[in-house]
């Protein structure tokens, strides 16, 4: 398949990013479930519904660029949720398992904020401002979400190593 | 397999970032290979380098912990590497492709940013302060490459899109 110009280039991230969030859309609900702390249970529950606020937007940029919804699988993102639910596997003290949950949902976040910080500038220089400014708004609510989760770790990496 | 403390977690950490970064040192002669633009081909190469000087200081922090090196293959790094080989084989603009290449880097740089973050705030919930400073020395590396590659992009992204 060819990739003949950055507007090509583009469609092709917006179908990777929109299979990537709705394989996290089926790990979020596993990964609240497994977490012992009550604000992380919160946080991944919230984060479920931005992101299907997420997918809304993925389909509203493909829409107006006349793309399809068709998607193949994101295979770095089945990756990083394998690799979650590996660690989900494991026998942990509760604290700890929650210790491993943020690092592998920051792990997630960061591939978002790569990913959106990448169409926004192909956007950008393309002069679609209008994809630019509605992605733009997603791409803050990851680095907020991986914010929160840095807080979180705050309260939660004591509980996993007490002294 | 259990994983009983933060301490093991941290163990089981820094051999995923281990593998990750194994496999990054195979995957950047060919994106070197493959970049037209002769500053990207030159980032690649030089980030190989460091790429060497960051597993020796992952080969440190596993034997200051009595942890051997071997390493299971890190799924997700894995992931992120197929799904740019698959963007290499695509027919493309030399100046698009060079666009695809740095948005696969930096998917990878993020996946580092976060494991190192992770393993640095562990790292130091532990009392273990060489092995974060150590790898914070990385983190700060990965940034800054980061910020290159971006950098990059704002010479490579006008090129892949001629007005």
């Amino acid at each position: 398949m060819a990739v003949n110009s950055l507007r090509d280039a583009l469609v092709d991230e917006l179908k990777d990013i929109l299979s990537a969030e709705h394989q996290i859309t089926k790990a979020l609900p596993k990964m609240a479930k497994k977490a012992g702390n009550t604000k992380l249970q919160n946080a991944f529950n919230e984060h479920l519904d931005q992101t299907k606020r997420q997918i809304e937007r993925l389909e509203q940029a493909l829409k107006s660029l006349n793309a399809s919804n068709e998607t193949e699988e994101c295979e770095a993102m089945a990756g990083l949720i394998e690799e979650g639910e590996e660690l989900l596997k494991k026998d942990a003290e509760p604290s700890v398992k929650d210790a491993l949950l943020i690092a592998a949902a920051q792990k997630v976040e960061h591939y978002e904020m790569a990913s959106y910080g990448t169409v926004c500038a192909w956007a950008d220089q393309l002069g679609l401002s209008d994809i630019s400014k509605l992605l733009g708004e997603t791409l803050a609510e990851e680095k907020s979400t991986d914010e929160k989760l840095n807080k979180l770790a705050a309260t939660v990496n004591p509980a996993a190593a007490p002294s």
